[in-house]
């Protein structure tokens, strides 16, 4: 994956919270001659994803420091397996432990998440987005994560698509007005989307021009409706309270997008370990 | 809480991702002079944390932001309280929204995770700890969410206090050499904590003058063995594999502290949403 | 306009490499009780451009700088008028003089010249394009300024666009390749762009489901011939040596979109000054 | 050239607005395997300028691309010569090509533009001078560019020569006091200009011990005037709407510099394109 | 020693003040193929310290510098020996030159004032501290050179430790209280501190359980008092006006630590120079 | 004085090293609604520097406090004299008092160090320079100390007057060419200076037109010889182990300049320390 300065940032901020003045108990006690070999572990079944960012850790740490793998992120991996071998510095080694696994555990974690969503849409023609409900700092590495694990993405931020919602519609003085605004303001290249909560909003944005259409937690028979009355002139998408149980259903009705928070906001870290040993 | 500059960062990076080069919906639909309303609710039972974050995001985007709120970090909140009220732009209330709710409802979340492991100890004279087990970026934020919850922090990092692992050991030579080595090199008025696993390293960690010993995946035997052996000459932590249910049995040994790395990195965001109007 | 952390960044730089360690003259010799005013006043006919971010280069060394104008960007300003007053203290309107005048002039110079374009395809139906020919840095200001002038904006960056060129064609092995790669990869909302050099390649990306095709370098026979082929299917753009001169025979073929990096990398400063007298 | 903090900054915002997340092209469709050639092409006859920021941009991105050129900064191109030859990652090649282009065309410009001025006074003994009316943020950059392209440089900014215009010296109470009052302020290696508007303030500005004077907007004859009074004793600059065809008559007066803002404020890009082979 | 971001950021820093534009003696009269070597000679007895931080100063400049030196911080220098020597390009030694010995200078400075201190307790069981009176932005640089010397580091700043003075023990209503309310909300890894003016306090401090009880500009009889009182329950800190000649007297006592702002505050730089020749 | 950005961002460094992640006494004992008052103290005789440092620095950390003081930078307080009265939030004033102490000390302990070699050449027609040999990170603030303690600066880096040394009379062949070969390349406001170590050299840079020439460590004999030689054709500066008992006969002679290291490399803090009150 490409590390954007933005990420290069976040792995600064992460090292400089947790090593601070220095790692006083590696310092102290681990001569910098001192070589050493590691093993990161999967202690569950997992989707692994983050694994430039980790070496990246390391990287930044002690440049010699060896990170090798056999994985690319998006593999499965199995309880047991080792996902890393690395070599070097003991002391680099031991300092940038657990920064490393944090955000190995974490974007694994949503990888791993988002595979039992996709898992449950295989062979559905529907495609399954996240949101902008994202661990602040790290929507670039969350966004990724989603897309290792099977998942595609909805917009990075507010500045690469159009989204919207019903205070800038009233705010436009209508649907139809809003998306005629916004398409003299914005670049051709730009996708607008408007959020509905009924038919006739659905209507009203199919006829201004939108290009995806939000169906805001609407029930089954309403998004059957809307899928009917659009008829492919756009892309319908629906939003809300999405659970993994309900998402055959929501793909049996033939909605082109299904968009879900909880691939990001509810994913819990995974368990890595990391064994090292002097040399 | 103190917004320090760390924090501070975070929060740039958090509005840069999310904003990146405009709110195209809002900056092309929304009148810099349309001013509205805003209010943050529970959408759950939750313990609130992070309200100073939240303030100040919407401050970086518009100083003249109003962010008002009878709460405090770490007051329980009910399903369907108002949290904060908010006016000002309607712009900046929109522009905002996402990455405000973003760190309120992780913060949250953990405080109120860590809650109820808190309240699985009341009244127990035990000291529930958190880990570096969080997510890059946002250890001081979780930090502090811990202890909004009831929690207790460890160290912030690998700076403050010394924590004498295996590999540290073996590079001096045994648990004496290391203590005796640290003490040395470092300030007294930092802590030093060694890990062990058996009561051999128990006795030897107490003897060279440990402030505190944890006990690494010990079962409940031997960690009453060694509260016994160490008979409140050092204080001792529990470390390992630590879930809600096995809590009470462990403070019921009489153990000083138990660390749990699932508080931070388990922890879901909780649900809270934002209600907009235009005035 | 928002002023971004990219372009606020970018005003710093600008202060810094001008102000440095100090304004020497005007430290040393203007009393910082001393007010005065300004005015900045047009010494040719144009397009006003980049007024915030003058605004914002006096509030960078004084917040208490009053700056006043009953114009907005994209206005036409005829020679002689006042475009802005400024009232303050006497120190900061002479050490920020220059900084802003530079940003002004160069924002102004693009909308001025862009204007000219604009104004030769007055009443056609074709979109003017911008390219990423832009001055390094100021890649934000300087679109921004394009569509002050009545120009539209092509993609930001390498980020916001998919822009399919021989090499990526190459690499794929075949336009088709590169598209259903490239689909299958990106979001949805992401607009996807191939340059073609002759017909048969038209074809190709048409069928292979491009949004856009770029005509690269045809002549006005071949961009017919092309337009007659997609028939409406896809958007068309021609790019490559457009002048001034040929603008009005290209729209008329009927193309949607022309593109021209001349639009920002040619653009000379219009002349603006400012008067400043001590109250 | 030295590539000092402030260029390197500017090298990164226009890297980071340029690639931003990522290049979504070159990103999904060619390998990191891939290796391949390029060459920077002359498509007009220029003086070159920005060599080292050219490759430094390809290095920001990939530390192993071959950057190699027979010619200096400065040197003389013709119009379909190789002026830059690369190797290396393909990818590396394709997402740098815009942002190293855009440097070495703006650059190269001034370099150019200056050029046609410097052999106008080709064996005169006058000097020619740039001014701070430059790109806001690239100040060094275009100021190195004069130097190349035969041109001397002013004051770099505020901070490096005082510059005593009419509202220092109203302020100071006149020229005398204004230039005695600096000179008691600020180190001895500082130059001291003082800029007039006729012959009683020439005089003013040299019995005070000005090492410059600023004839402003004067004709021939008030210059020539000018430079009979101070008969040596100073340094005369004159300033103010100069033009390409005034050039030789005001050198021919015998003044000492001639400072011309339309060296960098209206300098066009010059024609440089990148031809890039997959190996 | 680490070179921890912060320590990064200050090189940075005294890099960019010194060279700023670039060294325009050197970069105009020394060509970047001219190889030379140096050296880093002591012109009087000293201790070093620094070493790491005047080699990082040339890395910065040029990777290649090659800087070897057998000494490491801490040890002793006689007058007229060889501390550095250095190989590599003749430019880059130039333009380091002064900012490496201006580290090294104060730093070995601070090292070798401390020494003295040091030696006047030699055998005394007291331990010697710093305090926070440091140089801004060199604290951990000056905490560090006070080990090198010989001292011991009292805490780095306000985070890391809690030094409850007058004005705390005021806001919270008694020592007692203050003591109290600071252990329930901090750490139990963190060192509370409690400064006192008699003996009064000095109980009241030792039943509230401080770690450490800093003894604020007590006589020697009222030092013997509190040490009596204390009676080994905690540890005892003098502090306030020391001076070299009263720290036999003080360590006399029996006291722990003796805490001097002098340490760092009053430390001269010692006299280092280079010598530079072209190869 | 002006707070430029590198004197902003070394403030920022100060604060961050002292409060971290926060300044646990203050934060836990004292209420942000608790309001105090300040008074700084002088305890000894001094002269002032840096009251607007100390201002920004509790600035920065509470933007309400008041910071008022009757005094100017370069005003001789007695001791004991009220320096600053202060008045805000009550832990405002305690987290920030150390940092803006530190600054205070030791600026003003540089001007009072100045003040007495500018006391020693009081009525001689002499003018005392500082020298590069500053605090790495402070040369900006010192150089200012240095004018506010009667003292002159020399050049502020390597990048604003030229200094050509052994070294680079040697890469470039002897002074005559160093000297043509530097006038041709640099600005004509830029200063040029010529180290010498004996009468020929002397005469060799005075034939090449420089602008001061620097007399390394010559005794008072070739020192006055140098002046006749020279006889006002340009400046002469002394340079070299200058103490203040010398100061006088140095003087004598009639040489311009005389700089010296020892100005901010020697100084000592002076004391001043801050009263603090709850309302």
């Amino acid at each position: 994956m490409r590390l954007t300065p933005h990420i290069n940032k976040l792995i600064d901020l992460a090292l400089e919270e947790d090593i601070g003045t220095g790692d006083v108990t590696t310092d102290h006690l681990v001569s910098p001659d001192t070589m050493g070999n590691g093993a990161i572990v999967a202690k569950e079944d997992l989707i692994i994803s983050g694994l430039d960012v980790a070496r990246r850790v390391f990287e930044c740490v002690d440049a010699d420091i060896k990170f090798q793998t056999p994985f690319q992120d998006g593999d499965r991996i199995q309880k047991g397996q080792k996902v890393v071998s690395l070599s070097g510095r003991l002391s680099a080694l031991l300092t940038c432990e657990r920064t490393a696994l944090n955000f190995l555990q974490r974007l694994s974690g949503i990888a791993t998440h988002v595979g039992t969503y996709a898992a449950a849409l295989e062979g559905k023609p529907v495609t399954l987005l996240d949101t902008r409900k994202t661990t602040p700092g790290l929507r670039e590495l969350e966004k990724y994560a989603v897309k290792t694990g099977g998942g595609t993405n909805h917009r990075m931020g507010l500045y690469d698509a159009v989204l919207i919602k019903d205070n800038h519609i009233a705010a436009a003085g209508g649907i139809s007005q809003a998306v005629t605004r916004i398409r003299a303001a914005v670049s051709d290249t730009m996708t607008i989307e408007v959020e509905t909560t009924n038919l006739e909003e659905v209507q009203e944005a199919m006829d201004a021009g939108a290009h995806i259409i939000m169906l805001d937690n609407m029930d089954l028979d309403e998004i059957r409706a809307a899928i009917k009355l659009v008829n492919g002139q756009c892309k319908l998408e629906v939003s809300g309270g999405i659970t993994l149980k309900h998402l055959a259903d929501l793909a049996n009705t033939g909605i082109d997008y299904i968009s879900c928070g909880a691939l990001t906001h509810s994913a819990r870290a995974v368990d890595l370990s990391m064994r090292i040993n002097a040399q």
